[in-house]
């Protein structure tokens, strides 16, 4: 990664994930000043380097740019709501996580003690900070975005996603439900197969092909919706929800959960039953931008 | 594609499907027998070169290999058992949707009246068959597969998963549990972003980056599972389970369907409450692997 070094940088939180953005920091030989609540955590990036503040509002103060990751944003209030006057002037970048309607919240708390504002998620475990692995995505004013973007380049592959300050919430809770629906269909399969001696080694590599081909079809798939026209092109909702029975059926009859096939059919089924079946599939987004389940 | 050309193949079935399957036969040079219970589906395949057969056990009597793909299993059996005494001596694949016990069932069935039976799995479109791109899973005796397999390599990428007749339909099963999974969470995840504003073409390359890294840690993740070990390598189901709450919260926020959210987190929720909080996610199997939802 390319990014300037000679700019000054503070990192409140010092927690699993504080510790390696500060690092990262370092790493890349950034003046870094640090604060947690709890000090002892700064002793390992105090002899790599860091400077530690004695109070909150000293850290702010300390650098331009303040990266702030506490557990939630609960946190985030308490702690800055204590230090409000040093935000005047400073450009904060939350990468604690929370929904999109605290990011804009908090977006427009800080605001209102003169402080610019970036709302992030962190995509990645603290081992990858500071490699390319690490994304980040980052929420609020573009430009705000650009002026820090040699320094925030230190943590990883940072992008930015538009003004909407709640998108960057958004975006790594979507990701997130597509992770953990990959499991889960991988799970679902690899508890199927046990009950015939099949082992999830020898299963996994074709879960993973299935996985990203269909992964690849998102992109087309995604023309049909924003057009708003869902044509059969290659096979109908109807022809779905008949193996979607079979998925059901075997479930049972192996004696494994059902409630995810079960779910998967029932989208499906209201699909069809408002007249959806013989379209493709992508048509299913009218069932999953309508409130349900609460 | 590498097969000899010289050996003869029946095709029963002539849906969309059953043509496509015999249109590659034809297409690779192979003599090919025909027969469909509407006969005029057969006109373009003649022209093309087909035989077409006057009765079904005439058909099973052409060629030393047939290949049956009808609606379903019933009506495999309504018109094999018809025609029973033709089975003696031949092999029988059978490329029919249906689900691990109709196959078996189906195996015995054939076994009793002389045929060698092979059960397969079909995980492509018609337009596919005949390249590479067409998957398609057999079971059953493996000497059946090998004797064979130059001919049916005409059809597409041709794999056996083992003795047991049930497996085709096992992993088609398992596969499109994975394809419907992928498809949920990313329309659950276009539905969220739409109501801020972002377009599924925007949204849906993160979408499949997402799904293809995460792919990319099932053959890993699997070794947990067979050695029955969930250390937390790189985060606890704890941890999961507070963003799953995010999920639920950014879906009721925005209006869209909850359904979905709240199925990962009840799944998660269990299996903390068995005690798993500090494991890593695939220790979810032991919830996956418990009969519920029925
Ligand atoms: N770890 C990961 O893999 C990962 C990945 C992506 C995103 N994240 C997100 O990153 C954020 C931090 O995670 P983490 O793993 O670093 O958590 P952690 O190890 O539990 O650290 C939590 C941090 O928040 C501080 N804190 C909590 N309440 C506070 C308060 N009221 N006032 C001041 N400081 C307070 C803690 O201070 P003390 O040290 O004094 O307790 C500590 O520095 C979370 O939002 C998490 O979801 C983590
Ligand atoms: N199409 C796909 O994309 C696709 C993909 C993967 C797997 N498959 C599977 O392939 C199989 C066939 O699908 P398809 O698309 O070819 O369906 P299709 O176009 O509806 O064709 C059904 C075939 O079954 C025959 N049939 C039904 N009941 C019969 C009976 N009692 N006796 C004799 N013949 C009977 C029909 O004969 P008539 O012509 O006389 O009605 C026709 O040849 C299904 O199990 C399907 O799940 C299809």
């Amino acid at each position: 990664m390319n990014h300037r070094t000679d700019t000054s940088v503070t990192v409140i939180g010092l927690g699993l994930m504080g510790r390696a953005l500060a690092g990262a920091f370092l790493k890349a030989g950034h003046p870094t000043t640090v604060w947690n609540r709890t000090p002892a955590k700064a002793d390992r990036l105090v002899a790599e380097g860091a400077r530690q503040a004695p109070t909150a509002g000293d850290a702010l103060r300390a650098s331009p740019l303040t990266i702030i990751c506490l557990t939630d944003y609960q946190a985030v209030h308490e702690l800055l709501g204590a230090s409000e006057a040093a935000l005047d002037g400073t450009t904060l970048v939350n990468l604690t996580s929370g929904t999109s309607a605290q990011a804009r919240e908090t977006a427009r708390w800080a605001g209102k003690r003169g402080a610019r504002y970036l709302d992030g998620a962190i995509m990645a475990v603290p081992p990858a900070i500071g490699t390319d692995e690490a994304v980040i995505l980052h929420s609020g004013p573009q430009a705000d975005f650009e002026a820090h973007r040699p320094t925030l380049g230190a943590l990883g592959t940072v992008t930015h996603l538009g003004a909407d300050h709640g998108l960057a919430s958004l975006y790594d809770t979507a990701g997130l439900a597509m992770m953990w629906s990959v499991l889960n269909a991988w799970l679902q399969g690899t508890a199927l197969l046990r009950t015939a001696g099949v082992d999830a080694a020898t299963y996994a590599p074709f879960a993973q092909q299935i996985a990203t081909g269909v992964a690849g079809w998102l992109p087309g798939y995604a023309e049909q919706i924003d057009s708003g026209s869902f044509p059969a092109e290659v096979s109908a909702l109807e022809t779905d929800a008949r193996a979607m029975a079979h998925l059901i059926e075997e479930s049972e009859a192996a004696g494994v959960n059902a409630e995810l096939p079960r779910l998967i059919k029932a989208m499906a089924d209201r699909s069809i039953a408002a007249g959806h079946g013989a379209e493709q599939y992508p048509v299913l987004i009218e069932e999953f931008g309508r409130p349900r389940g609460d």
